[in-house]
């Protein structure tokens, strides 16, 4: 008979995405004070840790079922096991990166991924004086050989970390690998079937959005 | 006599910080239409482009006054200038970088920093190997002058990208010299004091909220 879990996971739609994309950040946070050797927390502590009300974050929670009891808080470990399992990272993603210059060489040797539910399977570049090279975890191999790696690793992700002009022509290329998760460092807005999801890295975006405060 | 503005730069406790998050975002999707040779949008283009709907667009632009006129859309050089000036990016703001690994070494080199609005001055590094190598548009100084520097330099944004072991420690470091808005690329939540902003750029938090939707 399979266990019954206490994560109550409803139909994606019911929960907005904004909720969803918080998730990650919480976990975070539980797995630093889980690493400074705490056991319990609240939602207030969480709450002055992430500049968030501790009343979101209890509403954020509760879309998924009862992590705490009232007066006591939430055991640590348990939530962050919680979180992953809800998250889908209680297991390891193949991550597929295109691009071996200095942000990709960056990205491959950020030792953050394989704890946290993610490792880097393959680095594909064009440039024959990268293809070879080994990088982080990995050796380059060249872009061509795309689809027949997505079909041996089953990637679903892949992180764009090319130059601009190159970007799109690289996602098209991605998608049509069969990849439908898209993480892009290049500072564009990428066109994109409606399958599949793009989220964006980019400086310039934090940096101004500080500025409208600085001004 | 001053020009009056068209932009109503009202108190920004008024408008939600959520808003101003996505302001850099329309601001980068009205440049690279206009780069396209593009001359007017309208909320339903710019909400395909981003998946946001044009209700929304047509209600953040708003906090800020009329940019666009029933009917006839958005007029983009316009948009983007009046954008500029609200984000406070009608200028160069100087900012300082510190950790010159390859995660440095590869922002130092992003080339779209100057055309919005930042110039990277300095670039520390504690490492004596480091110190004096040529980095994007600066030699690497070491990290002991970042007082003197800051001051030179009236910077008041600084980028960390150093490992997580040390980014609090340089966070520190940094907000005694008196900068006051940080980006943070070591996947921690930093201590710091209620006047300076953090923002945070992790990759892991962009695939865990992919991930929620491919389980």
């Amino acid at each position: 008979m399979k266990a019954i879990s206490t994560v109550s996971k409803r139909n994606s739609k019911e929960i907005p995405d904004i909720v969803i994309g918080r998730l990650p950040v919480y976990l975070r946070t539980l797995r630093l004070l889980a690493d400074a050797g705490r056991d319990v927390t609240s939602s207030q502590e969480l709450g002055e840790h992430l500049g968030i009300s501790s009343a979101q974050i209890r509403k954020d929670l509760s879309h998924f079922g009862e992590f705490g009891k009232q007066g006591t808080g939430y055991n640590i470990t348990f939530l962050c096991n919680q979180l992953q399992k809800i998250l889908n990272v209680d297991r390891v993603w193949p991550i597929v990166l295109v691009g071996a210059g200095s942000l990709g060489n960056a990205i491959a040797n950020y030792a953050g991924f394989e704890s946290r539910g993610f490792r880097i399977v393959a680095i594909f570049d064009e440039d024959k004086k990268k293809i070879g090279l080994e990088m982080g975890p990995v050796f380059v191999d060249d872009f061509a050989n795309l689809k027949i790696r997505v079909e041996e690793t089953r990637a679903q992700i892949a992180v764009i970390a090319v130059p601009t002009h190159v970007a799109q022509r690289v996602a098209d290329q991605l998608i049509e690998a069969g990849l439908t998760s898209i993480l892009c460092y290049a500072p564009i807005t990428l066109t994109v079937p409606p399958h599949v999801r793009v989220e964006y890295i980019d400086p310039v975006i934090h940096f101004q959005h500080m500025t409208y405060y600085l001004g």
